[in-house]
Parts: structure tokens; C-alpha cells; sequence
């Protein structure tokens, strides 16, 4: 058993060096723009206890947009239902900062996925802990095993500079009374734990919380119920690679979520996790290289939730 | 094993029952309008062989939309992949009948099972088949092992009758040359495959293709390769409950399709299929009673691909 | 005086010459396509009386989109204020046959020189006149004093063969009820007045309604009340030219209608009607040469309504 | 002749009346909500020099939207032709302060008489001017011969508190790269200069300058040739009443603007300047009573521009 995986991640690897440095480094973000483009990680972690990594596995990137599942879990498990009073749940069909949808459906973001539903998020967070940067980095240290994750404060600082669109949504919200602190204090907190960096590693291991059910594999302490953790992977699956929800679904088959640093979680629920790594996006923003790894990966696995 | 099945169903039925007749049936379509709207079957195939039933389960509705997955295996079995080029692949966020995306896509449908996409590929069954219509009967025919599967065609004259928003849509389509044939013969073909009336168990038993990897596990005809299943059942979890794809798989979090004949028919694959009949829509266009059910037997069974 | 228009449009005709066949000749209507480019012509009446010409200005042409002011002339001075509760008299904002506005708006369309809104029209004239073509044939003749104006056939078969957008639009206004009688009939007609030719010389002395308070200035007949006619101005001002509105207010300053035939026609009220031709279109759809020359008009004549 | 707008007047004054508190005051800005609804001015001022008075003509109120006419022309005037790379000038067909256009547009407003559009002007002016809202003031108290024109800190700051959308909209055109300065000086500027207050009388005698071919007509002082005061007088009418552009324009046929503080002020090029004020708006955020005032105006005297 150990061997297949480690042979399927020496194929995948292989098969996918070709693609590395297709598509292109995100650069709206200028500190990003900096990462080295020839980069490739991935990280498996099966339930019964195994890890195969391939690449640059162990090299720490920006997480961005994966944090927003763990924001995500922090408010969930407090609030439960409450939550969706103040973001929806349904995949978006548009672009991951789209003003459109939130001025047809009144401050409600889509779903905690874009970036307005997690900015809302964050807020909710603010009024549940006293410093909730700090909550979501005790969280990710204590799922991954590492407490060596932190925020890395360059790209943080790159990233508050050209947040205009960022900041243009929150105001939109706070018009419809869907943000109740300080616009500022949400971008920066927000900003702040899109900045946290972490390894394929990390992440794999951190997702080990969705195959196993909601549970921290690593202390046995309880994060979601059951149905909860049910639900985070059904958002994850119809919200988590923003317009190319579909298209991932087709190709990969599992809950999943991106982030434009490169990086892509997944999970086979009462399997395994697994994430890859490689810096340049494809015309979605989510990693070329990556995608097509979770792709094979699911072929020759013949892994996948369907 | 097979008790606990029978004493879920029946749990359900009884939770279900003071929700049946809340709702409302869809009546714009005359025909429709004049079900009966205190119903409810439902209806389990397992892998294994089993079936579980109850209430009306063999009350033949109009699958109406449930159609689409029928018309899609046809044209995918045979395009493969060429068909993602006349229709896409991502869920709408939109209205099943909505014009707005269509007209910033250039005439690509976002998915087969929006009304526009479904029509687009009765546009291809037309060119791959001589009599497209009766592809269909027979398909489902040897799908459910029910011979004695028609088109109501009464239901299809008081659709055709009222069917110009469908007219626009495939007209608009055209424009763009995304319609190779005639808009009338492509809207009455259309119109009478959505009149096509099957029970709970017939839709149950068609869907076991879905949970035996595409092969018919009637008579071991193989329909769609693995990977082809895999990705049908993709489709379904992501777009197959028009713009509350996402609420249906956070509360249910199974790949299915739904009608607003009240029909509900989703897999769980490699285990089993399962429909529900409840004639009263919520305001996404869903059977009430029937979302509920199916949420209740995930729960109950624990069955889930989550 | 007669004198100063007449240099004044040799003034025109001498700068416009290079501007002439820049910009495309309409081709999605394949007849259309068939027109010398090289052409420009170009007319004034005064309310005086007098009559300046130049260039090709008695060469008949497609009027296409201005036929809808005359079939607007026709509805509203039988219908008065009841004309509104099927059509907006708002700017769009968007292109000429878009479908989104008519879905946000439920089928009334913006303003009676949009595809949609010209259609409702047409079909209240089906209502109206037992043969709504040749009423509106009667009724420029009469306005222009030339009983030989006349469809263009095989203008109007070429438009009907590329005619599935406005199929769409008028469908999709009949979903919502606002379109009472046979579709192909309405597309026909409407079509079949789109196809009127008429010389810049007709159109100029048509137009001279406009200039003289609703009454024909040839006859004395009264066909609009001063009321009337004064927002039969307003309403060319504000959705006279598609979305280039605006930018044709700001450039030129009069009431006017173009077609994309390359015909435009305007109005300076109590004063005279203007009108020019030229085949090529810039990118709003309206004639190049022929914006250009009204600019230069009301620029030298010192002309404007402002 | 003086006795025929004094006796206009008054008959306007009697048929209003009934009509002065339906409607509703703006109170999403709670300083302007305290305003006393039963009140009602006009004032008009004719080329040859008379003045004619009725009602509250003489009671200064907020101008709000009407700023936008005086902060353009401050831009106009230096920038010229330039002023057009940074706003559009085409009608919106949406609400005042909707961001789904400047979406699509990428950051360009359509108009500069939409929120968006003004707040750009203003952003402008930050360049242009040491202290624009000085400049602004000294404009309006230089037109109107009153030098007691002044800003209302209350409503300022009222209107600052409940800023959140104009914050949106700053920050999301600042995203695109047409916003320089600082967002919340170009804010506090543009909030400033809405809170100026004036009364019918001054409004009517500063936009004499748009009855007088762009000359200050009590000091000869030439601020806009009369090029770019034709083109001043043609946006107010393609664009000045927001989304009832076209129905102002039907009923009334003047170039004009409104403010959510109950004013309007239009203008009969070369013949006169005509303001109204009542603060109870119409369902479009127009004075209800003073949109009536203004129609029955044109009506009875038989001025329009068509």
C-alpha cells in the first residue's frame, strides 16, 4: 500500500515537471510576484496514519485563500447555523471579488469562500476572540503538528497595499450592515491570516480534521460534530475553487480548496487528505500544475468521493 | 441490514408527512398544475440488489428536468469531451431559465442542466440520432426494466403551449450558432422528453448506472466508462439542483437531480440510489418534503460521500 | 441665408470626404453588406421652406432603426399615454438588442428605439391596423411627398434569415406577456418596415413633422399635438441613439434617430430637420461620416437646441 | 410679459399644493430626515434680467446632488476634453450609486452625475485646486451674488456617518486606478461640497451661466466658451435625473439636475433659469412636487427646448 502511493506520486511528479512553470505567478500582490516559479510540492496523509510527500513538500508558501476554510471552522463550530444568516452557501458563477452578486442579493456574500463572505467571517471572528489573528495560528499550529507557522509580515504589508477592492467590498457590506467593526481593523486582521505561510505538509496534515470526520487525528479532540464536518466538505466541494467549482469537480472529484499562492487542499472523506504546491496559476487563479496533479492523483488512486 | 433501510424509510415518512402538502405545485405549466398534491414516495436501490419502497413509489409524475441526465448520458457516451465545447460545465447561481448568463457567455449554456443547456444538447441527440425521442424511452426503458415508461402528451401540449421563454432561450442560442437544427423540432423534442412520466422506482432503478460505475447492472451493458460516471455524478453534486446546489449539498451532500414534477433522484456510488416524489415546490423549484427526505435518510443511514 | 447652408454643407462635404470610408459597413445582415461604402449625402429643410442638398442625397437607402420613429408616431398618436404601460421611454444603457435589461425589467422594454421596445410597438400596430406594413408606407409617403418609396425584399429575406436574436427578444417579451399576437408575424412586419428605403431627401422632409410642432407642414394636417410631438424630441434625445446617447447629445445637441443602414436624422425644433448618409459604422453602430457631419452642422450653423 | 410668470407662478403655487408632502424626505441621512416636509420655492431669472418668486424661494436647503453641475464645470473648465479619460458621459439606467456598471467598466463611471462619477470629478479637483471646497464655495457664492453661501456641518457629518457605499464606490474605482488622491480626503471633500446649502433664488440666478452661452452674466466673466456650455446644458439633459433621465426629459424638456435635498434647477438655454424646491421625493429620488412644478411650468408657458 505504501509503495502505490509513493510510486503514484514519483508518476504524478514526472508526468506534471513539464507544466511547473506553464501558467503564471500571481502578481497583483507584488511580494507574491517574488516566490520562484519552479516549484512543485505534494503531501498525502492517509487515516491510517501514512504520509508520502514528493518535491518541495516541506517549503513554507502563502496560504491565502486556504485560510479561509480555517476561519471558516473557527466561526462555524462557535455559531452553527447562525452562521448562515450572514453568508450564503452557493457557488458564486463569478469572479472571487465580484461586487455584482452582493449588490443584487443586499450585503449577503455568496458563500465564505469569496473573498466578501470571508471578510465577513473574519468579522464574526473579531467579536468571538479577543485577538482572533493570533486564534486562527494556535488553530493551524495545533492541526498541523508545527509551531513553527507563522504570518509572513512582507507579504502581509504588499497585500494591505493594494487592497482597494478589498476594502470597496467591506464598506459595500457595511452599507448593508453586514460588517460591524471597524472597516479597517477587519482588512487588516483578514489580510493578516491570508499572509499565514505553511508547507504542503502542514496543510495535508491540517486537513486530516475533514477525513476523520471532525476530529483532530493528532489529540483526539473534537472540532466539528460529525454532520458539520459533513457540511465544510460540501462547501468546500460547491464553493472551494471559485468559478472553476465545476470544472474541478469533472476533473478531480473531491472537496477541495485554493489559494492564488499556489497552494491546493483536498480530502477523500474517511481516507485521506492531500495538497500539492506550485506557484503558477492558470486563468482561474488556481495552480496549473497543481490541478493536473490532483487529477492524476485521483486517476491512478482510482480515489475520489464519486 | 435490509430491516434497517425498511425502518428508515418509515421514520421518514412519518417525519415527512405534515410537510407533504406545504409548498406549492408548479402551475405554470397547466397541465402539472392539476397533480394531486398530497404525495410522497420514495424509493432505495442498493447495490447489493435490495429495494425499499414506500409510499407512492410506483405513482408515475413528470421527471420533467430529471430528464436532463437521461438526455446527457446519451450525448456524452458518445462526444466524450467534445461536447464541453457547445455547453459548459460550472454551476449558473441563476434562475434554471435565465437569459442574463447566456448572453455575456456568447450563447454556451454554463451547464447541461439549465434549461439552455439541456436544450443544447437535445440540438446534438438530433443530430446523432435519427429519432432522438424514442432514444430516450428506450434508454430508460432498459435503465428502470419498465417497458410500459410513455410521454404524457398531454402534459407536452400544455408545455409546448406555454413554452416561449424556452422559444427565446434556443432562439438567442442561435444567434450565436449554438442551435444546429430547426428551434421548433428542437423545442418539441425537448418538450417531450421532459414529458416523459416514470415512478420512484423506476428513477431509483435507472440510477443504480450511476452508483455501478456506468455499467447497467441489469444486464452489464456498459454505458459510460468509470471515469465517465465519476464525472457524471460530478456534474449532478455541482449543478444539478439549479441555484440551491449548494444549500442541497450541505443538508443532503449527495450527486442528484431534480424536476418540478417533485422528483428527486440521487447516488451514492458504489452503494446505492435513492429517489423521492412529493409533488409541492419550494421557492428554488425543489420538492419540500422531498429535500427533507432525502437530508433525513443521509442523516439516518449515514451515508454520505462526505 | 440660403446661401450660408449651402456653403456650409460644401464645408461639410469637403471635410468629411477622408472620414467616409473609415468605420465597417453593417454585414451581419449579408444584403446590407452588399452597399458601396463610398457614399455620403446629405440634406436640410428649413422651416422656411428651403431645401439644401449634397452628395449622394438622393439616393434611397435601408432606414432600418429610424423606421422606429415613424411606427412610434403612429402607436402614440393613437394610443397616447396608454403606450407606456408597454414600453419604458428610459435610456438602456446597453446594446440594442440585449436581453438582460428585458429580464431584470420583466419584459417592458426600455424605450421604444431599442430591438424590443420598436417590436412591442409594431406588435400594437398589428392590433391597431388591419395592415400595419402599408400603413406605415402610406404614412412616410405621405410625409416625404414620394409615392415611390418602397421595401427592399430582398433586404427584408436577408434580415428574416438572420433574425433569431430578435426571435429571442420578441419570445422572451411574449413569456411575460407583452406581446399579443403571432410571433413570426410580428418578426415579419417589423422586419418588412426596417426595410423601407427612403433617400436622405425623404427623410429630411419627413422629418420636418417634428420641426413643426406635429403638424405635416406639407398638408396641414395635425398629426401629433404640440404635447406630443414636443416629447416625441425628448424622447429621440434621450434613446435616439442606442448607447452612444450621450456622447451624440454632447457632440451634436439635437433630437435624433440613426438606423444601421447609415442613415441618421435629426431635428432642430421650430426650426428644420437634418439628415445625413453614410454606409459605414463606428463601433456604436451609428454612421462615422455622418455623426461627424451633424457635429460640424450645429458647430458651424451655430444651430443646437442647447 | 412679467406679469405672464407671475401669474404662471401662482397658478403653479395653487395646483402644487396638494401635492407638496406625498412623497417621502430623504432620511437615510439623518440630518437631512429632520428637514419640515410642507415647504415649497421656485424661482425663475429670464436672460432679459427679471426675477419671479414663489413659496420658500428664499429658504436655503441642502443642494446635495447639484454640487455635481458646479464641481463639474470648476473640472470641465481647466481640463477641457481631457475630463472624458476619467468619467463617461452616457445615461446609467441604474440607481445613483450602484457599482455593477463601474464593474463592467472597470472603474470608468458612466456619468459624472452618479455618485461615482462626481466623486472622481472631486478626486480631480484635489489636483487642481489648493482647497476645493473653497473654490467650490467661491463658484456658487460668485454665480448666485451670495455671499453667504455656506456648508452645513451637521449635514456633513450626518451624511459622513452613513458614507459606507460612497466608500465602496471610492475604494473600487481607486482598485482600478482612478482615484488618487486619498480615499477618505476625497470622501470628506465630496460630502463637504454636498452639504452646501442654498436657496431657490441663488440656485436659479448661478445657473443664469447655463442660460447665457457660459458667461458669468453679472460680471461678463466668461467661465465656459459657449462650446462647452452647449455640452454642459447636453449631459444635464441626457444624464442630470439619474434614472428618470428620460422620463424628466418627456415631461419637462429642459437640461437640468436634482438633489436628494428636494431641489431642481434647469435651464431654457438663452432664455432663463428655473429652480424649484420641496422636499418630499418620488419613488426615484426626485422632488416630487417640484418635478410637477417644472412640468406644468414648460406647459403653461409653452418654454421647452423641443
Amino acid at each position: 500500500m505504501e509503495e502505490k502511493y509513493t510510486q503514484i506520486l514519483e508518476r504524478i511528479y514526472s508526468e506534471i515537471s513539464p507544466l511547473i512553470t506553464r501558467g503564471k505567478v500571481a502578481d497583483y500582490i507584488p511580494e507574491l510576484g517574488k516566490v520562484d516559479p519552479n516549484q512543485f510540492g505534494m503531501s498525502v496523509c492517509t487515516n491510517s496514519g501514512h504520509e508520502y510527500i514528493i518535491g518541495n513538500s516541506q517549503k513554507s508558501f502563502s496560504i491565502q485563500s486556504i485560510s479561509k476554510v480555517f476561519t471558516l471552522v473557527l466561526a462555524y463550530s462557535k455559531l452553527d447555523r447562525k452562521l448562515w444568516e450572514r453568508v450564503g452557501r452557493e457557488p458564486s458563477g463569478t469572479r472571487f471579488d465580484s461586487l455584482v452578486l452582493l449588490e443584487n442579493e443586499e450585503g449577503i456574500p455568496r458563500n465564505p469562500f469569496i473573498n466578501a463572505g470571508a471578510i465577513v467571517v473574519v468579522d464574526i471572528l473579531l467579536d468571538l476572540y479577543e485577538d482572533p489573528i493570533n486564534e486562527v495560528l494556535k488553530f493551524v499550529r495545533e492541526l498541523s503538528g508545527n509551531e513553527d507557522i507563522f504570518i509572513n509580515e512582507k507579504v502581509r504589508d504588499s497585500e494591505l497595499e493594494c487592497a482597494n477592492r478589498n476594502y470597496a467590498l467591506t464598506y459595500f457590506m457595511k452599507s448593508f450592515g453586514n460588517i460591524r467593526n471597524d472597516v479597517s481593523t477587519v482588512i487588516e486582521a483578514y489580510t493578516s491570516i491570508c499572509s499565514i505561510e505553511m508547507s504542503c505538509v502542514d496543510l495535508a496534515r491540517s486537513f486530516r480534521l475533514f477525513s476523520s470526520n471532525g476530529e483532530n487525528p493528532w489529540n483526539g479532540k473534537r472540532i466539528l460534530t460529525k454532520s458539520q464536518n459533513k457540511r465544510m466538505n460540501a462547501i468546500m466541494m460547491t464553493c472551494g475553487l471559485y468559478n472553476s467549482v465545476g470544472d474541478f469537480a469533472y476533473r478531480v472529484g473531491i472537496p477541495a480548496k485554493s489559494g492564488v499562492g499556489g497552494g491546493i487542499v483536498g480530502v477523500i472523506p474517511n481516507e485521506m487528505s492531500i495538497s500539492t504546491w506550485s506557484p503558477c496559476l492558470d486563468k482561474t487563479g488556481n495552480s496549473l500544475a497543481g490541478i493536473k496533479a490532483l487529477e492524476l492523483f485521483t486517476t491512478y488512486s482510482e480515489q475520489s468521493i464519486y
